[in-house]
Protein backbone atom coordinates (compact mmCIF):
# COMPACT_ATOMS: atom_id res chain seq x y z
CA UNK A 1 0.00 0.00 0.00
CA UNK A 2 1.44 3.46 -0.99
CA UNK A 3 0.15 6.24 1.19
CA UNK A 4 0.04 9.55 -0.13
CA UNK A 5 -0.69 13.24 2.74
CA UNK A 6 -3.33 15.90 1.77
CA UNK A 7 -4.71 18.65 2.97
CA UNK A 8 -8.03 20.61 1.85
CA UNK A 9 -7.70 23.61 0.22
CA UNK A 10 -10.93 26.15 0.38
CA UNK A 11 -10.68 26.29 -4.05
CA UNK A 12 -11.70 22.39 -3.65
CA UNK A 13 -15.02 22.88 -1.28
CA UNK A 14 -18.18 23.85 -2.51
CA UNK A 15 -21.34 25.72 -1.16
CA UNK A 16 -22.65 22.62 0.33
CA UNK A 17 -19.49 23.22 2.91
CA UNK A 18 -17.50 20.34 1.72
CA UNK A 19 -15.01 19.15 -1.01
CA UNK A 20 -16.93 18.84 -4.27
CA UNK A 21 -17.38 15.61 -5.28
CA UNK A 22 -15.49 15.54 -8.51
CA UNK A 23 -12.51 16.73 -6.83
CA UNK A 24 -12.02 13.37 -4.90
CA UNK A 25 -11.18 11.92 -8.68
CA UNK A 26 -8.28 14.68 -8.65
CA UNK A 27 -7.04 13.38 -5.31
CA UNK A 28 -7.06 10.10 -6.63
CA UNK A 29 -5.15 10.60 -9.50
CA UNK A 30 -1.99 12.97 -7.66
CA UNK A 31 -1.68 9.78 -5.31
CA UNK A 32 -1.39 7.69 -8.36
CA UNK A 33 1.21 10.54 -9.95
CA UNK A 34 2.94 10.65 -6.20
CA UNK A 35 3.72 6.61 -6.06
CA UNK A 36 5.52 6.65 -9.64
CA UNK A 37 7.40 9.07 -8.06
CA UNK A 38 8.06 7.66 -4.97
CA UNK A 39 9.88 4.94 -6.55
CA UNK A 40 11.78 7.10 -8.97
CA UNK A 41 9.79 6.97 -12.64
CA UNK A 42 8.14 9.89 -13.96
CA UNK A 43 4.42 8.85 -15.23
CA UNK A 44 4.90 11.81 -17.96
CA UNK A 45 7.73 10.48 -19.13
CA UNK A 46 7.65 6.58 -19.15
CA UNK A 47 8.81 6.04 -22.93
CA UNK A 48 11.12 6.47 -25.15
CA UNK A 49 11.16 10.16 -26.45
CA UNK A 50 9.08 11.20 -29.07
CA UNK A 51 7.95 14.02 -30.71
CA UNK A 52 4.07 15.68 -30.95
CA UNK A 53 2.54 13.60 -27.49
CA UNK A 54 2.32 16.71 -25.28
CA UNK A 55 4.44 14.51 -23.18
CA UNK A 56 7.95 13.91 -23.89
CA UNK A 57 7.82 10.17 -23.58
CA UNK A 58 5.95 8.13 -26.40
CA UNK A 59 3.65 6.64 -24.41
CA UNK A 60 0.89 8.28 -22.21
CA UNK A 61 -1.97 6.85 -19.58
CA UNK A 62 -5.57 8.10 -19.77
CA UNK A 63 -8.02 6.96 -17.75
CA UNK A 64 -10.63 4.57 -19.11
CA UNK A 65 -12.99 3.85 -15.99
CA UNK A 66 -13.23 5.52 -12.88
CA UNK A 67 -15.27 5.67 -9.59
CA UNK A 68 -15.96 6.69 -6.29
CA UNK A 69 -18.26 6.35 -3.13
CA UNK A 70 -18.70 8.66 -0.68
CA UNK A 71 -18.68 7.42 2.49
CA UNK A 72 -18.18 10.86 4.71
CA UNK A 73 -17.34 14.46 4.03
CA UNK A 74 -14.19 15.93 3.91
CA UNK A 75 -13.91 20.01 5.14
CA UNK A 76 -12.00 22.89 4.44
CA UNK A 77 -8.26 22.24 6.28
CA UNK A 78 -9.19 18.52 6.40
CA UNK A 79 -6.14 16.47 6.84
CA UNK A 80 -6.57 13.03 4.91
CA UNK A 81 -4.49 10.49 3.61
CA UNK A 82 -5.01 8.68 -0.11
CA UNK A 83 -4.22 4.77 0.50
CA UNK A 84 -3.20 2.75 -3.08
CA UNK A 85 -3.17 -0.13 -4.29
CA UNK A 86 -2.71 -1.90 -7.25
CA UNK A 87 -5.93 -4.01 -8.61
CA UNK A 88 -5.78 -5.89 -11.74
CA UNK A 89 -3.67 -5.54 -14.00
CA UNK A 90 -3.70 -6.56 -18.04
CA UNK A 91 -1.45 -6.33 -20.54
CA UNK A 92 -2.03 -2.93 -21.05
CA UNK A 93 -4.00 -1.49 -18.06
CA UNK A 94 -3.48 -1.05 -14.44
CA UNK A 95 -6.33 -0.66 -11.96
CA UNK A 96 -5.21 1.39 -9.32
CA UNK A 97 -7.48 1.14 -6.16
CA UNK A 98 -7.60 4.12 -3.21
CA UNK A 99 -9.04 4.70 -0.04
CA UNK A 100 -9.01 8.24 1.57
CA UNK A 101 -8.96 8.31 5.37
CA UNK A 102 -9.17 11.11 8.13
CA UNK A 103 -7.90 9.44 10.58
CA UNK A 104 -9.95 6.35 11.38
CA UNK A 105 -12.13 7.63 9.54
CA UNK A 106 -13.27 6.30 5.76
CA UNK A 107 -14.08 9.28 3.68
CA UNK A 108 -14.84 6.77 0.80
CA UNK A 109 -13.06 4.75 -1.26
CA UNK A 110 -12.55 4.02 -5.63
CA UNK A 111 -10.88 2.77 -8.60
CA UNK A 112 -9.24 4.53 -11.65
CA UNK A 113 -8.26 1.90 -14.38
CA UNK A 114 -5.54 3.34 -16.77
CA UNK A 115 -4.50 2.38 -20.31
CA UNK A 116 -1.00 2.35 -21.75
CA UNK A 117 -1.35 3.80 -25.34
CA UNK A 118 1.84 5.17 -27.85
CA UNK A 119 1.18 7.35 -30.26
CA UNK A 120 0.20 6.75 -34.12
CA UNK A 121 1.81 8.96 -37.31
CA UNK A 122 -1.88 9.91 -37.61
CA UNK A 123 -2.15 11.12 -34.93
CA UNK A 124 -4.73 8.59 -33.30
CA UNK A 125 -3.41 6.18 -30.02
CA UNK A 126 -3.32 2.30 -29.73
CA UNK A 127 -3.01 0.54 -26.18
CA UNK A 128 0.17 -1.14 -26.36
CA UNK A 129 2.10 -3.47 -23.55
CA UNK A 130 3.11 -2.06 -20.68
CA UNK A 131 6.88 -2.87 -20.07
CA UNK A 132 7.39 -5.36 -16.98
CA UNK A 133 10.01 -3.10 -15.73
CA UNK A 134 7.18 -0.87 -14.83
CA UNK A 135 5.00 -2.86 -13.17
CA UNK A 136 8.01 -4.01 -11.50
CA UNK A 137 8.69 -1.22 -10.37
CA UNK A 138 5.40 0.19 -9.37
CA UNK A 139 5.05 -2.38 -7.46
CA UNK A 140 7.87 -1.30 -5.45
CA UNK A 141 6.15 1.63 -4.08
CA UNK A 142 3.54 -0.76 -2.47
CA UNK A 143 5.73 -3.09 -0.81
CA UNK A 144 7.80 0.24 1.34
CA UNK B 1 -34.16 11.60 -21.70
CA UNK B 2 -32.94 14.84 -20.92
CA UNK B 3 -30.30 16.63 -23.59
CA UNK B 4 -27.62 19.34 -21.69
CA UNK B 5 -25.56 20.99 -24.54
CA UNK B 6 -22.42 22.07 -23.78
CA UNK B 7 -18.95 23.47 -25.52
CA UNK B 8 -15.79 22.54 -23.73
CA UNK B 9 -13.80 25.76 -22.01
CA UNK B 10 -10.25 25.75 -22.18
CA UNK B 11 -9.72 25.60 -18.23
CA UNK B 12 -11.19 22.29 -18.74
CA UNK B 13 -8.33 21.00 -20.82
CA UNK B 14 -5.31 19.01 -19.16
CA UNK B 15 -1.49 18.52 -20.67
CA UNK B 16 -2.51 15.83 -22.67
CA UNK B 17 -4.54 18.05 -24.40
CA UNK B 18 -8.16 16.82 -23.69
CA UNK B 19 -10.44 17.50 -20.84
CA UNK B 20 -9.57 15.99 -17.51
CA UNK B 21 -10.76 13.04 -16.79
CA UNK B 22 -12.08 14.73 -13.21
CA UNK B 23 -14.07 17.19 -15.37
CA UNK B 24 -16.61 14.82 -16.68
CA UNK B 25 -17.98 14.49 -13.21
CA UNK B 26 -18.72 18.04 -13.54
CA UNK B 27 -20.10 17.92 -16.79
CA UNK B 28 -22.51 15.38 -15.22
CA UNK B 29 -23.54 17.51 -12.46
CA UNK B 30 -24.47 20.61 -14.35
CA UNK B 31 -26.79 18.07 -16.36
CA UNK B 32 -28.47 16.65 -13.52
CA UNK B 33 -28.96 20.81 -12.34
CA UNK B 34 -29.90 21.81 -15.47
CA UNK B 35 -32.58 19.24 -15.53
CA UNK B 36 -34.45 20.37 -12.59
CA UNK B 37 -34.54 23.55 -13.94
CA UNK B 38 -36.31 22.56 -16.80
CA UNK B 39 -39.35 21.54 -15.20
CA UNK B 40 -38.94 24.05 -12.68
CA UNK B 41 -37.44 22.63 -9.73
CA UNK B 42 -34.40 24.21 -7.61
CA UNK B 43 -32.42 21.55 -6.35
CA UNK B 44 -30.98 23.84 -4.08
CA UNK B 45 -34.25 25.01 -2.30
CA UNK B 46 -35.96 21.69 -2.50
CA UNK B 47 -37.31 21.48 0.77
CA UNK B 48 -38.86 23.64 3.35
CA UNK B 49 -36.96 26.83 4.23
CA UNK B 50 -34.81 26.07 6.95
CA UNK B 51 -31.60 27.92 8.45
CA UNK B 52 -28.09 27.14 8.80
CA UNK B 53 -27.91 24.23 5.92
CA UNK B 54 -25.93 26.54 3.42
CA UNK B 55 -28.65 25.75 1.17
CA UNK B 56 -31.96 27.41 1.67
CA UNK B 57 -34.23 24.75 1.63
CA UNK B 58 -34.29 21.90 4.49
CA UNK B 59 -33.13 19.12 2.34
CA UNK B 60 -29.94 18.60 0.32
CA UNK B 61 -28.39 16.33 -2.30
CA UNK B 62 -24.75 14.80 -1.29
CA UNK B 63 -23.82 12.31 -3.80
CA UNK B 64 -22.78 8.78 -2.56
CA UNK B 65 -21.62 7.09 -5.57
CA UNK B 66 -20.09 7.75 -9.12
CA UNK B 67 -18.23 6.67 -12.03
CA UNK B 68 -17.63 7.14 -15.53
CA UNK B 69 -16.13 5.13 -18.22
CA UNK B 70 -14.32 7.29 -20.80
CA UNK B 71 -14.13 5.99 -24.48
CA UNK B 72 -12.74 8.70 -26.50
CA UNK B 73 -11.91 12.11 -25.64
CA UNK B 74 -13.32 16.04 -25.71
CA UNK B 75 -11.06 18.40 -26.75
CA UNK B 76 -11.07 22.28 -26.27
CA UNK B 77 -13.76 23.82 -27.76
CA UNK B 78 -15.57 20.49 -29.10
CA UNK B 79 -19.21 20.92 -28.58
CA UNK B 80 -21.35 18.03 -26.52
CA UNK B 81 -24.42 16.75 -24.99
CA UNK B 82 -25.22 15.01 -22.22
CA UNK B 83 -28.07 12.84 -22.23
CA UNK B 84 -29.97 11.72 -19.02
CA UNK B 85 -31.74 9.08 -18.09
CA UNK B 86 -33.22 7.92 -14.27
CA UNK B 87 -31.59 4.71 -12.76
CA UNK B 88 -32.93 3.26 -9.93
CA UNK B 89 -34.82 5.33 -7.41
CA UNK B 90 -34.96 4.11 -4.38
CA UNK B 91 -37.02 6.03 -1.02
CA UNK B 92 -34.09 8.48 -0.47
CA UNK B 93 -31.86 8.13 -3.61
CA UNK B 94 -32.19 8.59 -6.97
CA UNK B 95 -29.57 7.26 -9.90
CA UNK B 96 -28.86 9.52 -12.70
CA UNK B 97 -27.41 7.65 -15.71
CA UNK B 98 -25.75 10.26 -18.39
CA UNK B 99 -24.50 9.32 -21.84
CA UNK B 100 -22.00 11.68 -23.40
CA UNK B 101 -22.15 12.18 -26.99
CA UNK B 102 -20.19 14.84 -29.50
CA UNK B 103 -22.54 14.05 -32.80
CA UNK B 104 -22.95 10.41 -33.26
CA UNK B 105 -19.79 9.91 -31.36
CA UNK B 106 -19.93 8.04 -27.93
CA UNK B 107 -17.35 9.67 -25.19
CA UNK B 108 -18.45 8.00 -22.20
CA UNK B 109 -21.19 7.42 -20.23
CA UNK B 110 -21.76 7.29 -16.59
CA UNK B 111 -24.10 7.44 -13.38
CA UNK B 112 -24.22 9.34 -10.33
CA UNK B 113 -26.64 8.21 -7.14
CA UNK B 114 -27.25 11.23 -5.15
CA UNK B 115 -29.41 10.85 -1.74
CA UNK B 116 -32.10 13.12 -0.15
CA UNK B 117 -30.85 13.90 3.26
CA UNK B 118 -32.30 16.31 5.95
CA UNK B 119 -30.40 18.30 8.55
CA UNK B 120 -30.40 17.39 12.01
CA UNK B 121 -30.37 19.79 14.52
CA UNK B 122 -26.66 18.68 16.08
CA UNK B 123 -24.87 19.61 12.79
CA UNK B 124 -25.06 16.06 11.52
CA UNK B 125 -27.32 14.99 8.82
CA UNK B 126 -29.91 11.91 7.85
CA UNK B 127 -31.46 10.07 4.64
CA UNK B 128 -34.97 10.83 4.04
CA UNK B 129 -37.75 10.68 2.10
CA UNK B 130 -37.49 12.08 -1.24
CA UNK B 131 -40.96 14.05 -1.66
CA UNK B 132 -43.36 12.07 -4.38
CA UNK B 133 -44.12 15.13 -5.90
CA UNK B 134 -40.51 15.86 -6.54
CA UNK B 135 -39.82 12.15 -8.13
CA UNK B 136 -43.30 13.04 -10.49
CA UNK B 137 -41.83 16.09 -11.27
CA UNK B 138 -38.34 15.15 -12.51
CA UNK B 139 -39.73 12.44 -14.48
CA UNK B 140 -41.50 15.25 -16.48
CA UNK B 141 -38.48 16.05 -17.86
CA UNK B 142 -37.19 13.03 -18.99
CA UNK B 143 -40.64 12.59 -21.06
CA UNK B 144 -40.41 15.77 -22.71
CA UNK C 1 -18.96 45.29 -26.70
CA UNK C 2 -19.49 42.10 -26.36
CA UNK C 3 -21.90 40.05 -24.16
CA UNK C 4 -21.13 36.66 -22.74
CA UNK C 5 -24.10 35.18 -21.22
CA UNK C 6 -23.39 32.32 -18.32
CA UNK C 7 -24.99 30.62 -15.39
CA UNK C 8 -22.97 29.54 -12.42
CA UNK C 9 -22.46 26.02 -11.75
CA UNK C 10 -22.24 24.35 -8.44
CA UNK C 11 -18.80 22.95 -8.61
CA UNK C 12 -17.68 27.19 -8.82
CA UNK C 13 -18.79 27.67 -5.31
CA UNK C 14 -16.95 27.52 -2.53
CA UNK C 15 -17.64 27.08 1.37
CA UNK C 16 -18.42 30.71 1.70
CA UNK C 17 -21.24 29.76 -0.48
CA UNK C 18 -19.97 31.99 -3.25
CA UNK C 19 -18.23 31.66 -6.43
CA UNK C 20 -14.75 31.10 -5.17
CA UNK C 21 -12.30 34.28 -6.79
CA UNK C 22 -10.46 32.41 -8.83
CA UNK C 23 -13.12 31.09 -11.21
CA UNK C 24 -14.26 34.96 -12.19
CA UNK C 25 -10.92 34.09 -14.29
CA UNK C 26 -12.02 31.53 -15.85
CA UNK C 27 -15.37 33.33 -16.82
CA UNK C 28 -13.64 36.35 -18.51
CA UNK C 29 -11.70 33.76 -20.81
CA UNK C 30 -14.42 31.73 -21.38
CA UNK C 31 -15.63 35.22 -22.82
CA UNK C 32 -12.66 35.88 -24.81
CA UNK C 33 -12.94 33.15 -26.48
CA UNK C 34 -16.29 33.57 -27.29
CA UNK C 35 -15.82 36.79 -28.61
CA UNK C 36 -13.11 35.16 -31.12
CA UNK C 37 -15.65 32.40 -32.37
CA UNK C 38 -18.68 35.22 -32.63
CA UNK C 39 -16.59 36.30 -35.58
CA UNK C 40 -15.63 33.30 -36.86
CA UNK C 41 -12.00 33.12 -35.79
CA UNK C 42 -10.44 30.34 -33.27
CA UNK C 43 -7.93 31.57 -30.66
CA UNK C 44 -6.61 27.53 -30.96
CA UNK C 45 -6.06 27.72 -34.93
CA UNK C 46 -4.90 31.56 -35.18
CA UNK C 47 -1.82 31.29 -37.24
CA UNK C 48 -0.15 28.73 -40.17
CA UNK C 49 -0.49 25.23 -38.84
CA UNK C 50 2.19 24.10 -37.25
CA UNK C 51 3.62 20.74 -35.15
CA UNK C 52 4.26 20.30 -31.73
CA UNK C 53 2.91 23.19 -29.90
CA UNK C 54 -0.64 21.60 -28.46
CA UNK C 55 -2.44 23.98 -30.44
CA UNK C 56 -2.93 23.65 -34.24
CA UNK C 57 -1.63 26.81 -36.18
CA UNK C 58 1.82 27.99 -34.98
CA UNK C 59 0.85 31.03 -32.66
CA UNK C 60 -0.31 30.87 -29.23
CA UNK C 61 -2.16 33.39 -26.76
CA UNK C 62 -0.78 33.41 -23.40
CA UNK C 63 -1.72 35.44 -20.46
CA UNK C 64 0.99 37.79 -19.19
CA UNK C 65 -1.16 39.82 -16.82
CA UNK C 66 -4.42 39.59 -15.17
CA UNK C 67 -6.80 41.16 -12.28
CA UNK C 68 -10.06 41.47 -11.22
CA UNK C 69 -11.69 43.47 -8.32
CA UNK C 70 -15.11 41.60 -6.65
CA UNK C 71 -17.85 44.30 -5.95
CA UNK C 72 -20.49 41.48 -5.34
CA UNK C 73 -20.88 37.78 -4.80
CA UNK C 74 -21.89 35.60 -7.35
CA UNK C 75 -24.21 32.48 -6.25
CA UNK C 76 -24.93 29.29 -7.70
CA UNK C 77 -27.91 28.71 -10.44
CA UNK C 78 -27.16 32.95 -11.10
CA UNK C 79 -26.96 34.32 -14.03
CA UNK C 80 -24.65 36.84 -15.00
CA UNK C 81 -23.01 38.41 -18.44
CA UNK C 82 -19.44 38.88 -19.03
CA UNK C 83 -19.32 42.37 -20.87
CA UNK C 84 -15.98 42.85 -22.78
CA UNK C 85 -14.11 45.31 -24.72
CA UNK C 86 -10.85 46.10 -26.08
CA UNK C 87 -8.11 48.14 -24.14
CA UNK C 88 -4.74 48.88 -25.41
CA UNK C 89 -3.72 46.82 -28.44
CA UNK C 90 0.11 46.73 -28.89
CA UNK C 91 2.20 45.00 -31.54
CA UNK C 92 2.06 41.69 -30.04
CA UNK C 93 -0.02 41.99 -27.06
CA UNK C 94 -4.16 42.87 -26.33
CA UNK C 95 -5.45 43.95 -23.47
CA UNK C 96 -9.60 42.59 -22.74
CA UNK C 97 -11.38 44.64 -19.97
CA UNK C 98 -14.05 42.52 -18.72
CA UNK C 99 -17.18 43.75 -16.48
CA UNK C 100 -19.74 41.28 -14.56
CA UNK C 101 -23.43 41.99 -14.34
CA UNK C 102 -26.17 39.76 -12.82
CA UNK C 103 -29.02 42.12 -13.86
CA UNK C 104 -28.28 45.78 -12.87
CA UNK C 105 -25.48 45.12 -10.18
CA UNK C 106 -22.07 45.09 -11.02
CA UNK C 107 -20.36 41.81 -9.68
CA UNK C 108 -16.87 42.79 -10.18
CA UNK C 109 -14.80 44.37 -13.40
CA UNK C 110 -10.94 43.09 -14.93
CA UNK C 111 -8.72 42.94 -16.98
CA UNK C 112 -6.62 40.36 -19.25
CA UNK C 113 -3.30 41.22 -21.04
CA UNK C 114 -2.81 38.38 -23.96
CA UNK C 115 0.26 38.28 -25.77
CA UNK C 116 1.26 36.45 -29.73
CA UNK C 117 3.49 34.59 -29.42
CA UNK C 118 5.06 32.00 -31.84
CA UNK C 119 7.21 28.72 -31.39
CA UNK C 120 10.55 28.71 -31.87
CA UNK C 121 12.92 25.34 -33.20
CA UNK C 122 14.30 24.56 -29.43
CA UNK C 123 10.75 24.92 -27.67
CA UNK C 124 11.17 28.30 -26.96
CA UNK C 125 8.73 31.20 -27.24
CA UNK C 126 9.02 34.84 -28.66
CA UNK C 127 6.60 37.39 -29.18
CA UNK C 128 4.87 37.76 -32.37
CA UNK C 129 3.12 40.48 -34.15
CA UNK C 130 -0.43 40.38 -34.07
CA UNK C 131 -1.73 39.95 -38.27
CA UNK C 132 -4.01 43.41 -38.03
CA UNK C 133 -6.64 41.38 -40.09
CA UNK C 134 -7.13 39.33 -36.80
CA UNK C 135 -7.36 43.37 -34.61
CA UNK C 136 -9.54 44.00 -37.41
CA UNK C 137 -12.28 40.99 -36.78
CA UNK C 138 -11.78 41.42 -33.38
CA UNK C 139 -13.19 44.50 -33.48
CA UNK C 140 -16.17 43.47 -35.15
CA UNK C 141 -17.03 41.15 -32.25
CA UNK C 142 -17.67 44.77 -30.60
CA UNK C 143 -19.71 46.68 -32.87
CA UNK C 144 -21.89 43.96 -33.62
CA UNK D 1 8.89 36.17 3.96
CA UNK D 2 6.71 33.61 4.45
CA UNK D 3 7.18 30.44 1.95
CA UNK D 4 5.15 27.68 0.94
CA UNK D 5 6.34 24.84 -0.95
CA UNK D 6 4.54 22.99 -3.46
CA UNK D 7 3.98 20.92 -6.64
CA UNK D 8 2.20 20.97 -10.06
CA UNK D 9 -0.73 18.62 -10.03
CA UNK D 10 -1.78 17.23 -13.45
CA UNK D 11 -5.13 18.75 -13.29
CA UNK D 12 -3.79 22.28 -12.90
CA UNK D 13 -2.47 21.87 -16.34
CA UNK D 14 -3.97 22.86 -19.81
CA UNK D 15 -3.83 22.36 -23.17
CA UNK D 16 -1.09 24.25 -24.18
CA UNK D 17 1.11 22.08 -21.48
CA UNK D 18 1.36 24.19 -18.43
CA UNK D 19 -0.29 25.44 -15.29
CA UNK D 20 -4.12 27.38 -16.70
CA UNK D 21 -3.60 31.19 -15.36
CA UNK D 22 -6.43 31.23 -13.19
CA UNK D 23 -4.63 28.00 -11.58
CA UNK D 24 -2.12 30.87 -9.95
CA UNK D 25 -5.02 32.46 -7.88
CA UNK D 26 -5.55 29.41 -5.99
CA UNK D 27 -1.41 28.39 -5.69
CA UNK D 28 -1.74 32.25 -3.75
CA UNK D 29 -4.50 31.28 -1.81
CA UNK D 30 -3.12 28.33 -0.34
CA UNK D 31 -0.07 30.13 0.77
CA UNK D 32 -2.36 32.69 2.51
CA UNK D 33 -3.78 29.99 4.32
CA UNK D 34 -0.63 28.29 5.37
CA UNK D 35 0.65 31.25 6.34
CA UNK D 36 -2.17 31.46 8.99
CA UNK D 37 -1.79 28.05 10.09
CA UNK D 38 2.32 28.76 10.24
CA UNK D 39 1.33 31.09 13.64
CA UNK D 40 -1.64 28.68 15.05
CA UNK D 41 -4.39 30.96 13.49
CA UNK D 42 -7.18 29.59 11.50
CA UNK D 43 -8.89 31.89 8.81
CA UNK D 44 -12.12 29.90 8.80
CA UNK D 45 -12.44 30.56 12.83
CA UNK D 46 -11.09 34.09 12.97
CA UNK D 47 -13.69 35.23 15.50
CA UNK D 48 -16.39 34.61 18.47
CA UNK D 49 -18.60 31.80 17.34
CA UNK D 50 -21.89 32.63 14.98
CA UNK D 51 -24.21 30.44 13.50
CA UNK D 52 -25.12 30.28 9.99
CA UNK D 53 -22.02 31.86 8.57
CA UNK D 54 -20.47 29.24 6.80
CA UNK D 55 -17.38 29.61 9.21
CA UNK D 56 -17.83 28.73 12.37
CA UNK D 57 -15.90 32.01 13.31
CA UNK D 58 -18.39 35.11 13.15
CA UNK D 59 -15.92 36.90 10.63
CA UNK D 60 -15.06 36.23 7.14
CA UNK D 61 -12.35 36.92 4.88
CA UNK D 62 -13.37 37.61 1.34
CA UNK D 63 -11.23 39.07 -1.63
CA UNK D 64 -12.21 42.95 -2.97
CA UNK D 65 -8.98 42.70 -5.59
CA UNK D 66 -6.49 40.01 -7.24
CA UNK D 67 -4.25 40.31 -9.54
CA UNK D 68 -0.79 38.28 -11.20
CA UNK D 69 2.31 39.02 -13.76
CA UNK D 70 3.21 35.89 -15.57
CA UNK D 71 6.11 35.52 -16.26
CA UNK D 72 7.42 32.35 -17.44
CA UNK D 73 5.13 29.25 -17.11
CA UNK D 74 4.94 25.87 -14.57
CA UNK D 75 4.62 22.36 -15.99
CA UNK D 76 3.20 19.15 -14.89
CA UNK D 77 5.62 17.96 -11.49
CA UNK D 78 7.73 21.38 -11.43
CA UNK D 79 8.15 22.21 -7.92
CA UNK D 80 7.64 25.82 -6.59
CA UNK D 81 7.56 28.12 -4.19
CA UNK D 82 5.23 30.65 -3.31
CA UNK D 83 6.94 33.58 -1.50
CA UNK D 84 4.42 35.43 0.39
CA UNK D 85 4.52 39.18 2.38
CA UNK D 86 2.13 41.45 3.51
CA UNK D 87 1.62 44.60 2.03
CA UNK D 88 -0.66 47.17 3.23
CA UNK D 89 -2.96 46.81 5.86
CA UNK D 90 -5.68 48.91 6.21
CA UNK D 91 -8.50 48.75 9.28
CA UNK D 92 -10.50 46.34 7.79
CA UNK D 93 -8.16 44.84 4.87
CA UNK D 94 -4.97 43.07 4.24
CA UNK D 95 -3.31 43.25 0.81
CA UNK D 96 -0.96 39.34 0.44
CA UNK D 97 2.24 40.29 -2.04
CA UNK D 98 3.13 37.02 -3.14
CA UNK D 99 6.41 35.77 -5.40
CA UNK D 100 6.26 32.31 -7.59
CA UNK D 101 9.47 31.37 -7.78
CA UNK D 102 10.83 27.40 -9.90
CA UNK D 103 14.45 27.55 -8.45
CA UNK D 104 15.95 30.55 -9.04
CA UNK D 105 13.38 31.32 -12.11
CA UNK D 106 10.67 34.28 -11.35
CA UNK D 107 7.34 32.54 -12.73
CA UNK D 108 5.59 35.65 -11.38
CA UNK D 109 4.30 37.28 -9.17
CA UNK D 110 1.00 38.86 -7.51
CA UNK D 111 -1.36 40.39 -4.68
CA UNK D 112 -4.32 39.82 -3.68
CA UNK D 113 -6.08 42.19 -0.76
CA UNK D 114 -8.48 40.69 1.81
CA UNK D 115 -11.57 42.54 3.95
CA UNK D 116 -12.80 41.27 7.35
CA UNK D 117 -16.63 41.60 7.14
CA UNK D 118 -18.79 40.26 10.17
CA UNK D 119 -22.26 39.23 9.19
CA UNK D 120 -24.90 40.97 9.60
CA UNK D 121 -28.37 39.51 10.52
CA UNK D 122 -30.67 40.42 7.63
CA UNK D 123 -27.70 37.50 5.74
CA UNK D 124 -25.50 40.86 4.50
CA UNK D 125 -21.91 41.54 5.45
CA UNK D 126 -20.38 45.12 6.57
CA UNK D 127 -16.54 45.31 6.63
CA UNK D 128 -15.16 44.82 10.06
CA UNK D 129 -12.11 46.14 12.54
CA UNK D 130 -9.17 43.66 12.27
CA UNK D 131 -8.24 42.31 15.51
CA UNK D 132 -4.91 43.91 16.55
CA UNK D 133 -3.85 40.43 18.17
CA UNK D 134 -4.58 38.81 14.43
CA UNK D 135 -2.25 41.57 12.78
CA UNK D 136 0.75 41.09 15.15
CA UNK D 137 0.64 37.38 15.19
CA UNK D 138 0.22 37.02 11.56
CA UNK D 139 3.55 39.22 11.32
CA UNK D 140 4.74 36.56 13.43
CA UNK D 141 4.76 34.22 10.25
CA UNK D 142 6.92 36.91 8.29
CA UNK D 143 9.74 37.55 10.55
CA UNK D 144 10.39 33.34 11.14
Amino acid sequence: MFTYQRRVEFAETDAAGMVHFSVFFRYMEEAEHALWRSVGLNIWESGPPSQGFGETGSVSWPRISARFDFKAPLKFQDEFEVRTEMGNVSRSTIQWNHTLMRGDTIIGSGSVTVVCVKKLPGGGIKSTEIEPAIISRLRLALSA
